[in-house]
């Protein structure tokens, strides 16, 4: 076959030289027709739409025709065409067809219309799928929509470690991360394991949030943000928990709370907006295939602004609510550390749009939030989405030294692992807050999408790590 | 102080607009002056460049004076005027200054000219310094030009996991990852840990590459990079080994060798011109202080087209050089693994510009490469760099099934890590190819430091783990 440079079919399809020869390589997903002429649908990826092939049987061999099944990745040199069928302008007239790939009948993506419990046990394949090609495309541009945004705004990218041998923000339970021989593990005269001939010579773990490094960074190069991913070995088997999941975690020196919130809100809209302008084609079939509500519930976060109320005045609304009838599983009290239903109601029934609610108990918070003059509320934000709850959780951070000091001891945190992070606020202490997103969580607000293991290549959960 | 919206230093250094009031905040470099006249050098991290406040000590309280030491934080309230002796063309006059931080002269950054050793050891202060203000800028700025480029090309950004139960490449010893008490260690009648209880169900570990589930992406989406943390347990304390570093690893469906050499060349000299092109001030800034040969290097290799070289034509250049007196610590002959010695030769001394390194004995490569008709060859590429060896290994990939299965059998891997991989192979393989990129093999090129850890902001290395 003669060799012309290969188009990718995102940008065949946008062709309109009609009469060029071209090149287009892909896996077929559907091939039908006559006797006379088949019409092969070819998707490379690049792209959800697939082109149309057209193919005049008459000028093919037989036996190369009957390799070309679902799945079967083939080479295509043909005419680029006007198509009044195929629901794109363009198409391909096959001058000559180069099988690449086989795919028998044992191909698991033959048939249609499989369970999403099904695909995610074949997770090495479901990205071929109409489904999956939509969800990874979108998480590509909502990671390049994230480093846009913080680059334009002249933050900088900052890699926190991900093994770590301090445990301070108890933020959830820990992975152990060792080299010892299982088998032979030294215990000292107490029975205590010895970790000295441990790689790190001491206990060590996968890391549960970049933050505090993130402060170090914040505090010397102005603005930052994470983008890795962090892990919790909780033993939760629901459609929100995964044990590695990718955070982004903005943190930024002289921002009070209310620049906080701004960043917050802005960035959000910014991916959402993102969202819709790149990826529209693929935002669309979630929409109509899964969830007829996913683009108006996207246009709706862009067009108002944020409610931005304090806890109190949340809880408040929750109580007149019961009140007045509404029914909670949960109890509703000054105090109590908010379960999604009484998130949802804020957002969903009462003011019908995004929540920051701002302000919490201290007791419900972690140790590093400012704390308010009130003596019993910090600095807190949490933005609440709908269908989603908490999207994201931040705050303006303590910078006063003798303040935070009393907190890490009220608390209980072993000065050990928080003499670093101490010397932030002993060293040129400044203003700063920050916030942490779970990428994940956006993707669900982003796709649709209702399991949080179909916005991640390889979920990994309890008692499950393949591929 | 009344309320000014700040100016990053970064933004303030451009404007010309002298006479206008600002507000900038940041932390004391130095303070020196008369009686009279204080000069303060102001850095807050948005580059590398200091803007001068001058103040009139007339105009301010004693005591807030004695408070602007090195490394307090300040806001000051100022007239922008034209600067003639700070090296800025703008300068600051203060009329208000408000001490936010206090720095005692505890503070081990008040004196400079700390060795790199003892900066390591405060790596949570280190940003606050020039040289990793540098550092750490220009590490942002490749991560951006790595999305830029894969983005702008149509590769979309995948997710591997960090978490795997498989062991199959082979790179490396790997961290075993668990949740299980070691304190209470079951095991079955064989003596053999049972990992039924451990939080995958079996045993995990942390990734060596994320190469493999790459692949299975690439012939999905196309075109593929990932951009993550990877994990080597090796007792190696070199300045070129870290335990955890990122690992940038594109695939593409349908490349090979010679578009993937090209893939490489390209990739590479983007991310070059683009340190040169957006962080001029922080590569120069190490080109002075550390490495005079540093700008002219990274110039060198834009200029010129990369060398692509057999390995058989690259031993003969080395058998010759040994004929003429050169002297090797290692023995060179056909079929060895190149030495470090043996690349920079071929770079430094012999071509005298990056060489790609093609077509490796396939004992020496990973059995994922495709076999030349030779039956001896694989179709590996390696990128050598001057000073710093092997900056990029890829290769195109097997693409048949039958002759990537005798290589797994050959080599005794366990099929129970590999049918997922397989399977790429059975249901529609096409050729593609892929390399991966050290991210700070990157980063020691690009900013002539020598030593690994000083590179990324917390370097995990044997018996190293802190902050």
């Amino acid at each position: 076959m003669e060799k012309i440079s290969r188009t990718k079919i995102v940008d065949l399809l946008k062709r309109r030289d009609f009469g060029a020869m071209v090149n287009v390589k892909g896996w077929v997903r559907t091939r039908r027709g006559s006797k006379q002429v088949n019409f092969i649908a070819l998707n490379d990826g690049s792209t959800i739409n697939n082109v149309q092939i057209v193919v005049d049987l008459a000028n093919f061999d037989e036996e190369m025709l009957k390799q070309i099944t679902t799945g079967a990745c083939i080479s295509v040199n043909g005419e680029l065409t006007e198509s009044i069928g195929s629901g794109q302008a363009a198409e391909v007239q096959a001058r000559g067809i180069e099988v690449l790939g086989t795919c028998d009948n044992t191909y698991p993506l033959q048939k249609k219309g499989h369970t999403m419990e099904f695909l995610r046990e074949i997770a090495h394949l479901r990205p071929r799928t109409n489904t999956f090609g939509a969800v990874f495309r979108i998480r590509h541009n909502m990671a390049i929509a994230i480093h846009k945004f913080f680059h334009e705004r002249g933050f900088f990218y900052f890699h926190t470690p991900i093994i770590t041998a301090s445990d301070c923000e108890g933020a959830g339970q820990m992975f152990q991360v060792t080299t010892k021989n299982l088998y032979d593990l030294k215990k000292d005269e107490n029975g205590a394991i010895i970790y000295d001939d441990d790689f790190f010579g001491k206990q060590a773990s996968l890391t549960v949030s970049g933050q505090l490094e993130g402060e170090l960074a914040a505090t010397a190069l102005g603005a930052i943000y994470t983008f890795g991913p962090t892990f919790r070995a909780e033993n939760s088997n629901t459609p929100r928990h995964l044990a590695e999941f990718w955070m982004i975690e903005p943190e930024v020196a002289f921002n009070d709370i209310t620049d906080n919130m701004d960043l917050a809100e802005d960035f959000i809209k910014y991916c959402v907006q993102w969202a819709l302008d790149n990826c529209y084609d693929d935002v669309k079939f979630l929409n109509d295939m899964f969830d007829k509500g996913l683009i108006e519930r996207l246009q709706g976060v862009l067009k108002e602004e944020f409610v931005r109320l304090p806890y109190t005045e949340g809880i408040k609304i929750l109580e007149e609510a019961v009140v007045k009838g509404h029914k909670f599983e949960f109890p509703v009290y000054w105090g109590v550390d908010l379960a999604s239903e009484h998130e949802r109601y804020l957002v969903e029934e009462h003011f019908k749009r995004p929540v920051i609610l701002t302000d919490y108990p201290k007791e419900i918070k972690a140790f590093y939030m400012k704390q308010n003059e009130d003596g019993k509320t910090v600095r807190a934000m949490d933005v609440l989405f709908p269908k989603i709850g908490e999207i994201i959780g931040g705050s303006e951070r303590e910078a006063d030294y003798d303040k935070l000091m009393t907190r890490i001891q009220e608390l209980g945190i072993p000065m050990k692992d928080m003499w670093w992070y101490l010397d932030t606020r002993k060293f040129g202490s400044c203003p700063h807050s920050g916030f942490g997103l779970g990428f994940e969580r956006l993707l669900l607000f982003v796709t649709g999408m209702t399991n949080i293991r179909d916005v991640i290549p390889f979920p990994r959960t309890p008692r499950n790590a393949e591929f």
